[in-house]
Formats: C-alpha cells, structure tokens, sequence
C-alpha cells in the first residue's frame, strides 16, 4: 500500500486512543497490520517505509517490552529510534514536559511514543508538537495498541479476518477500574460489535463501566460458558496491598484462570493476557501455556499492528503536512 | 562536498575547543554546516557520507540532549552509534579512563564523542587514540559545538550568512564564570568579529575576561539597548545554593529576561538560549516562546552543526590516516 | 562465504560453551572470523549478511565491553540490535526469566545474547526458544566469545593461521577457580593441540582441573621459562576481601606478571589479559602496554570473532528452521 491509499482511510497524525477511532478506521488500521504482519516471517525482515525517519521513544514509565516491540517496530519500517528516557532527561533538571517535547521535536522528528504515569499527557503532547504522537499507555486512560494487538489477534485466531466481531463475547477479567488496557480495548471491542463482559471484585469493578454498553459482573463462574474471548488483566502488585484488593489467595479462587475453571469454558475459548502474567495469580501456567492461549501470538501481533500504527500517523501527518510539488 | 575539498580547508581530527580553531575555519565549518542543513528538510534525512563508521557516546555526565542532537546527527550521516555510558561500563570496576578509550578505539571506532566534567579531558583523549575525538562539553572548559551553533543561528537569523559578524554587539547573559558555553561562545564570537558584552553578578563574572576581549558590565538595563544578540546562560541549580548567587528573586530581577526587559531591547533583538530553560528565572516564558526567540531554532540547527563537525573531524582524520591507495 | 558452505561444517544453531565443540568446528568459526576482520580494516565496515534479522543483547550483569563488542559486530553485519536490559525489564515486575526470554524470541528475533550471573542460563534459555543463543558469561561455567577470540589472538601473532596450536604452551594465571574465561579458554586450547598450564594460589586452583589435561602450578616463577603465551585473568575485587584472596601485594608479588618477571620469560612471549586489566595489580604498565602485549588485539579480534560467531549460529538455525523453498 503507498501512502496515497492509506490517506484516503486514515487522516490520524496522532493515535492518542481508540475512543477517537471508527469502526472503519480501526479496520482500516488493523488490514494494514496484516499486510505488515508477513514482513515480520520474510527472511529479511525489513520495509523501507520509514527510511530516513526519525522515531523517540518518550517513555516516562518503566517498560521493555512496549518500548522494546516500538524499537522493532519501528525498525522494521527502517526509520531511525532515539530512545529519550525520562531518568536521565532534561526534565530532571526541571524542564517542563512540553519543552522537553518541543526540544525533541525542534531536532527533526518525525513521531514521538509516549507513555507516562499521568492521563492525557499524550493528548496535551499532541497539540503541543507538530509531529505525531503515539500514545504507548497513559496513565488509567487508554493503551491503545495493546488493544488493538489484542482485537487482532482475536480477529486473527477466530477467523474474523475482516475484523467484524459481531457475535462475539468477550470477557475481561481483573482490575477493570485501573486499567488502561481494560478501557482501550472496551472501546474497540465496542465498536468492532463483540458484546463485553466485564468480570472482577467490586472494588475494582464499579457499575461506572454499563455506559459504555458493558455487562459487569463479580461471578465468573457465573458466566464462564458464555465466553468466545478472556482476556485476563495483570494483577498489580502495587495495588495489592491496597484495602480494594482482596488477599491474593481469595482473588486468585475467585477470578484466576485455572483448569478447573477452563472446564466450565466452551472448548475452543481463546484466552489472552496482556503480559507480563503472574504465574499462578491471575492465571495458572498450564492455562498460559495450554492450548487456547494466545498470550505470545498477542506478542508477535503487537509488532505488526504497531508498525501499522507507526506507518499510517506518519503518512497522515506527511499528507497533512507537506504541499504537494515536495512530497 | 567531497571529503578532498573538506580536506583543504579544514585539517582537524579533533574538535576540542574554538580557541584552537581560525576564524576561516570556523565560517568553513558553518558553511558546511549550512549545507547539511537541507538534509533535516528532505523526506529522507538521510545522506551516506559516514556509513559503515561508528561514532560512540562516551558521556561522564547525565545529557539526554547533546547526546540525543550527536546521535541523531550521527545517524542522519549513516553512522552506526554506539552509547557507550559510564555508569555500567567498566570504569565502575576500576579501569582507568584512558584505558577505556583505547578499548573503545580498539573495537574500530572511527570518533569518539566525550563529555566529562573535568576540563582537559577530551584533550587529553586525542593524545591517547587515533581515532577522532569531539568535545561535547568539558568541566568548564569548552563545549564547541554548542557555540558553533549558536553562531550558525546568529549567522543565519540576522543574515550574516557568510558568518562574518563585524559589527554585531552580542550580550552572554549569566554565571559566565563557571559556564563552558560562554567561554567557547567568547573565542567564537571574537574570531568571527563580534563585539562581546559579557553581563552577570560580579561573584559570577570577574575582570578575568577582559583579556578576551570583552567587555564586563555588572548592570544588565545599562547596555540593553546597545545589542543585537542577547545569548541567557541557564541558571545552573546546584550553586543557587552557593555563596556566589545571589538569591533568585534577585537574580531574576536584576539579570533575568522578562517583557520589561524587553522593551529597552532593540526592537529585533535576537534572543538565544543554551537550554534547558529555567521559565521565569533566567527568561520569562513570554520572551522564551516570543516573535524575538530562536530557542527552538538553535536546537534544530545543531543537528546541521554537529553532522558537519563530524563529518570534517573524519574527512581530516581519514586523510591523515590513509595512504592515496587505500582511501 | 555463503550460508550453504557455513551450515557444511557448522551445524550449531547456539554457542553455549567450547566443551560442546569439536576442534574442526572451533578452527571453522575461527577461519570464518580472519574472514571478518578484513571487514573492519574496510572504508564501509559493514556487510549485508544479517540485514533485517534481530539480535538481543540480554545482560544480567553489568557490561559494557561486551556488550559493545556483540553490539558493533550485529551491526557490522548489518543487524539491528536491541538492549534488552535487565533493570528496567519486565523481571523487575516479578516475570520469570523463561517467559522474558520467550517474549523477546516472539517478537521475532533471531538471536538472543546471554549474560547471567548463574551457570547454566543460556543452556537452559537455548532449551526454551527457537531464536539462536549465544552465551555471553554464564556465573563461573563459561565465555565462549572470549576464548574464541584468545584462540584467534594466539593464531593470529604466533603464525599458526590454520589454527592448530600444538606444540605451544599456554598458561592461564591467577584466579582459576571461579573464572569463566579459564574455563572455556582450557576447553579451546586443548582441543586446539596446546599445553596448557594453570597457575595461581592454592586457595584459588584446585587439583580439580587435572582431570581436564593441565598443569597445576603454584609457583609462577618455576615455570615462567617455558611459556609462549601467558594470559592473565583479571583480579575481580569483590573477592580479594575474601578468605581465599591473598593480600593484594603477595598476591601481585607472586602472580602478577610485571618487568622482573618477564626477564625470566622466553623473548618473545606473548601477554595477554582479557581485560579490563588492574595497572600495578596482576599485569605491571609497563608489560600491560609492552611490546609483547597483545590486549589490545584481543579487543580488535573480538568483534571478527563475534561476527563470525552471530553468523554461523544464524546460518545454522536458518538451515535447521526452513523448508528449501523458502530460503
């Protein structure tokens, strides 16, 4: 696909969340990771999409493996990645955020990923810069391409490759109230027609989620037949020890997955886990490493999606950009 | 330009301070500074004049901004970039600093980038290696590349473009006495004709410059409306604490630039700032993000400035280095 | 070379350790790296061979030396390359080092290098993953790079280019016991045809490595006459305050290899120190940066040898993963 095609469906120079995102954008986003998807098995793996294109990593949160699947990412797309870490930043010597962005941008960047611990921070980042902004997880408001992987790869595994998840039901199960995860992929589940559950402890599950058009509940077994997708949500440790979180041994009971609990599942369920899992918490290894996982097929998918994230802001800002004698 | 021109007029492996240097080579420096510039415009900022070489980082102090400029900069000439960062390297288990270098050399490193806060050290880097060493700012020595830009921007904002500027009166606002900016701003801004005013507390800013050739005003409103180009030095935080700084209210008041300020100012006053900026202590935010700032530009022109430090500093060593067959 | 010769005589998709190598093949992967070092003496030191294939650098303990070298030897072959670093990783949020290793492996890289500081992790990841393994130090088991590279160095100074060391004598000096470098640099020397004597205080080498075909000797002096390359380990500090240690200064006196010392030497004896080394401690300046020395070369020969090592493990597992028509 040129540039040309993909402007037509996608005017996106930011990716800030899914909220913003049509069905048909979301689509639109998810075909063209499929067509990135088969670089990623070439024996050279490698596009020269993003040649001579700068990306940063902007990351105000530990991570490896989000920055680590942007590096490759954005790699594979040949484009050039600074990784701007927060430790040892500017901002440690008192810079606010937005100058240190507008610094970052002032030497010719082409597409800032940002995670911080705060929510909106990529949404300000966005009218701030004239770049693109790519939002890898802010605070307890969206996570965007970790949904989106997650929609593809139910797409992918449930032979919905024209991405319509009508007739699905997907549940999500865990710290639904503080998940960034939980409200990206609320949205996009939403939208691609798949009915949601959301499934957790009171405390971390209000009655907040029904606007959005979600079943909640606090019984899992209650509803374990019904499901085609669970998605179960990493147990927090900070927050364990927080009086919203019950004792791990009662949490992992009553909302862990595993075996027992996959009996009462239909058999071909998919189960899914934004990683990194807890072992034994929040799912059982021989559930992660059972059959209907496909915790590192989500993995091998983020890559894909994620230079299709890279490539479609990027030609949406180049198009928004540019006059049309220098492109 | 190919490395045989380069080679005429520009003999220097090394690039440790702006005192070494004449002021034709200087101009010839930002005129091929100029030329790279273009580069950062084009769809594929990218030119191959370093490919196959490895520049390393070998940065002693924090630095997320010089260090991400000399990657970028480094990467836009098709280098390979290695960080070479002394936290983890094997200074920590006791190895002296020359020794770490000449490993460096030995893995074929073709320059050497260096930051460390003890003046003298890069020098004393060149005399150790073959390969190319690039002073990237030294205790309170030199940091050449950030005056090189900031004359670039001078050059190119007020239309000097042939970087001859006679008759220009250019103000370093600050703590000059510790600051390794101001001092290879001096050596720069004379040899290209400048007049040099140099404004700050007399604890910061002693008679030792006038050798330079500058003058020293204590009294910041008093020569306000004589200049063309008013350069503020960043409020370093760690000596506000010190017996030399005044407090910063009065710091502010006295030597800061704010719109009062600014009014006694000629009317297009050129505005420049090392950064990170200290909004409201050493500049006003009006000022900083105002029609008379080029903040934002410096930063964008020092990418320009340091792909031609770079790439001169390896077309000279190269050309020592090699006999005619081999190059 | 290309990969259908490679995969003839190497059939190893994983470098753990030289005990699991046969002599022919270290000789094969040795041939393969004077193959490489012609690379880096190149104007353009760099080669397609790994373009769009993934290398990790995965290092639990800290390095920088060897890192670097994998680092610029990925590169050199045109690999992109990923720090993966244990601190900021996802085994801080209490993932098990398995399930960081399968992560990295799906999103689809091609090698993972391994440093721990336990034995037996790389064998263990190499049994986990379907990516290349290549063990970069492994707690006091092995550093097969770091042999690889003596043995090159000890070929490549002494004239024995088809790598065949019988006939030379080799001692290895100081702390045996718990050195990783001893351990696979005893394994390659011997399969290579050499003598190889063990010298060091008793609290530091046991009988225990008779069994393996060397030499034990406490007195360094005795011996030093018969020696054509002696290669000193480097003192670690964290165990000189242990019981075992001697202090520092009979430790130096006795198996430091200092001017004295090499009076008693053969002429022409070849130093060498895998470095980084302890000036005065158990290598003398004056010996350290002497004519016969060779430390230096051993950090040149490193990246040769670690490019063909990437190399022929990549060409090895691309042969043992694909089906013949889609090579």
């Amino acid at each position: 696909m040129d540039s040309a095609t993909a402007t037509a469906r996608w005017r996106h120079r930011h990716l800030v969340g899914l909220e913003d995102l049509s069905a048909d954008e979301i689509r639109f986003l998810l075909e063209t990771a499929r067509g990135f998807a088969s670089v990623s098995t070439r024996s050279i793996k490698k596009v020269p999409a993003l040649r001579g294109k700068v990306v940063v990593n902007l990351f105000f949160e530990p991570s490896t493996r989000t920055k680590s699947s942007f590096y490759l990412a954005a790699s594979r797309l040949s484009a050039d990645v600074l990784d701007f870490s927060a430790g040892g930043s500017s901002l440690s010597k008192g810079e606010s955020f937005r100058d240190t962005a507008r610094n970052i941008e002032a030497m010719g960047v082409d597409i800032i990923i940002c995670r911080h611990g705060q929510s909106g921070v990529p949404q300000m980042l966005s009218e701030s810069v004239d770049c693109s902004v790519v939002n890898a997880g802010d605070g307890q408001h969206e996570h965007p391409t970790q949904a989106l992987l997650d929609l593809y790869t139910i797409g992918m595994q449930l032979g919905r490759e024209d991405f319509d998840l009508s007739g699905l039901t997907v549940a999500i199960v865990g710290d639904i109230a503080h998940s960034r995860v939980a409200r990206s992929n609320i949205h996009g589940l939403k939208k691609l027609g798949a009915e949601v559950l959301l499934i957790g402890p009171p405390t971390l599950l209000s009655r907040n989620f029904e606007p959005m058009g979600c079943e909640i509940h606090h019984d899992f077994d209650a509803v374990c037949g019904r499901l085609d997708v669970v998605n179960m949500l990493r147990v927090q440790f900070e927050r364990i020890s927080g009086p919203a979180f019950p004792s791990v041994r009662e949490y992992s009971a009553l909302y862990g997955l595993n075996q027992e609990r996959m009996q009462r599942m239909k058999r071909d369920v998919l189960v899914m886990h934004p990683g990194p899992i807890n072992r034994g918490l929040e799912i059982e290894s021989a559930v992660a490493d059972g059959p209907n996982s496909a915790i590192l097929q989500q993995v091998t998918n983020g890559l894909a999606v994620r230079m299709a994230v890279l490539f479609l802001v990027h030609a949406a800002g180049y198009a928004s950009a540019t006059t049309p004698d220098d492109r």
